[in-house]
């Protein structure tokens, strides 16, 4: 039965924990090439920097090689039914990452590959990100004992992580205004690991404890009809040193939009654990791929 | 003399037999690290999944490298000549590979190249592939045992089979509508080879006695302003269990036009040779660099 | 304190010749994978190919890997400031190389990335061409001993060029069109150097006593506008054998417009030099991220 890895809950508690050890052990201690001579294919619908060269330099220090599939070469179900890219993929390399519009069709190309299927950012998950995140809060934070906010938009970072939170026993909070709350099937899936964060609309009440708060764009790529609609919508939810307790940490998965949801001291305070979070998606994705790879 | 690789007629019997033992063997016990700190050049003017992947991953796995130069960037004989290109490329990597819309230019890049040149799918051939199909074949029956019909487009495909059969003495028939026969050019060398293969425009006359039945799509990217006269063409060259006698494996080199050339059923079901195929292309490219290496 | 190449004259005297020592050495013995797992990340925000190429394939023979971002992906200060560019590729690659239209956006980027940022050619400068151009001269020449011309358009190659020509001690002449002369600036660092080049608008003068001759293209990609003009403007400079001394080795940097600035007999005779400059660049770049690797 071949692992994949399409959101959190795709790993037991117990694997997480593994992972997550595994990563910080690389981070500190580098890692031994024993990817050598594999290969990940990285399926780009949309372009990402840091989803790229997080998983071609991770795959280089493991040894092996990651193919770099554009999105002028990417059309899943265009031309070829995603099935057979997903089977003639499985003859080729070890690994497939798919940075996708859709998420059903990576679900769709993980039942036909005998390989592991990556998500490496779909529409509605971005379990990658949450190993960093989960990495970044772990070097600083007892899991237990800390309180994490999330300010912003309801997106897949959020859905993502809220799975995440839960599978770790972390508090979280949720802040969004009304209408871009998580989707309800990732607030399930949350409370199947046992935990389920608290919902509010008051940003104010969200981060008045939290150790951390963290937020993502409101605006992405391809959304720029929406943009006025969004800007009004999100009115008293940027991090600035108004909103936020002087204590507290800062998160935020890149890229920002300096003056929207975040303000540029913030993002270059001490307190932002921006460039972490950036970093660990690298040793995350290495421990994942290295974890795989051995259970697979 | 440097040693290229544009057509199956570029090795000799024995080179060709040596090429694909080397392929059986990689795909078996697999393939020692032997291009170390080696790098092919691929040039695609058209994009192709099969042959970058099979490529990059084969380098990857002998221990080198592939740089890809997708059709972005890739326009051969606009801005340089062909001749720069071939002398300047060869003083950087170890291997150059095209995947070009004009022959001639791959012909003239090889004439100023000190390096091999392989021929990754041109207008008028298409080798690798024809190597990837004998290993297929050679991995269910003797050569000299077993009969084999194509029955659909005389192209670039067929062109490199006929020569490839008629090396390895397998018996071919070829169907295809009145007109749309193989090159004559590619006959006369298949012929220089042995052996001439049947051609006829029946295709129940083709597959008759035939273990397997070879398709490959009627329309490729770029003709879709011929669709509607070849669909018409090859009206009765379906592969389909009407056609097809009960025992006959298929092949096909994909991607496949369900509905078209082939049918659904016939490709997904275990009579089909396909994703063999697909694989097939990595081991026998593999042994191709590494035997060309050598003995080059 | 990180260590970036930005322009030739970020080496001391005495590490350019370090670099070149190294160079020769690694193109006569060849070199150890001494970036073993490391990697390069290449920003491109226009195609290069003989600048990615040898980038490529000199961190593959180093035992590391480089990473391809094209012009697709590349829009450097669109999106994300730079800053947050350097900062964030820091946390993932060994070197960073760009090949950029706004070398501010290079110093920038220098300024926050705390690995080191190499200038793979900017709209003021092409140090890396340089080296290979030292490398070459040196081959055949020792610095004190030979007299090179210029002759042709005053643009970043030639800025660099007489960088490292005067640290190194070489007799430069340089015959421009009036108005086409090298940056004030360029000129201005060459004399702290300790040479000064000697400028002229008469080609003929400044050929006359020269070993080399070293010329590039008048009109770049993307200045097809001025096309006109400056053919007009460059009337009496191209390279032809009416002007070269019977003796005189030819320089070029690639690609070459045949008719314009150099005739194509005299681009491929021997006295041509141009085939060992390309590869060139591949011995010196692998000495510079080396060295740098080492020394930074």
């Amino acid at each position: 039965m071949t692992r994949h890895f399409l959101d959190v809950d795709d790993l037991s508690p117990g694997e997480l924990a593994d992972v997550l050890a595994l990563a910080a052990e690389f981070k500190s201690r580098g890692s031994p090439r024993e990817l050598a001579g594999q290969t990940l294919a990285m399926l780009f619908e949309k372009p990402s920097t840091r989803t790229r060269l997080s998983f071609e330099t991770g795959m280089t220090q493991l040894g092996g090689h990651a193919v770099f599939m554009g999105p002028e070469h990417t059309h899943l179900d265009h031309g070829e039914p995603v099935s057979d890219t997903g089977r003639v993929l499985s003859r080729y390399v070890d690994f497939v990452m798919g940075r996708v519009f859709d998420h059903d069709n990576l679900v769709e190309m993980a039942e036909y590959a005998t390989v592991p299927v990556i998500n490496g950012l779909s529409d509605i998950a971005h379990p990658c990100q949450s190993l960093a995140d989960l990495l970044t809060i772990q070097e600083r934070f007892d899991f237990e004992d800390v309180s994490v906010a999330w300010v912003g938009d309801g997106n897949n970072v959020l859905n993502s992580f809220a799975i995440a939170a839960s599978t770790v026993g972390l508090d979280l909070t949720i802040a969004t205004p009304e209408g871009y709350e998580p989707s309800s099937d990732a607030l399930a899936r949350a409370s199947d690991r046992g935990h389920s964060p608290t919902l509010t609309n008051d940003p104010e009440e969200a981060v008045a404890d939290a150790d951390i708060v963290y937020t993502d764009v409101w605006v992405s790529m391809g959304e720029e009809d929406e943009r006025e609609e969004k800007l009004a919508a999100f009115d008293g939810f940027q991090l600035n040193t108004d909103l936020l307790p002087d204590s507290a940490h800062v998160m935020h998965c890149l890229p920002a939009h300096r003056g929207e949801e975040i303000t540029g001291d913030v993002l270059e305070s001490d307190r932002s654990l921006s460039w972490d979070q950036a970093e660990n998606r690298l040793h995350a994705q290495k421990a994942l791929l290295a974890y795989i790879g051995e259970n697979g």
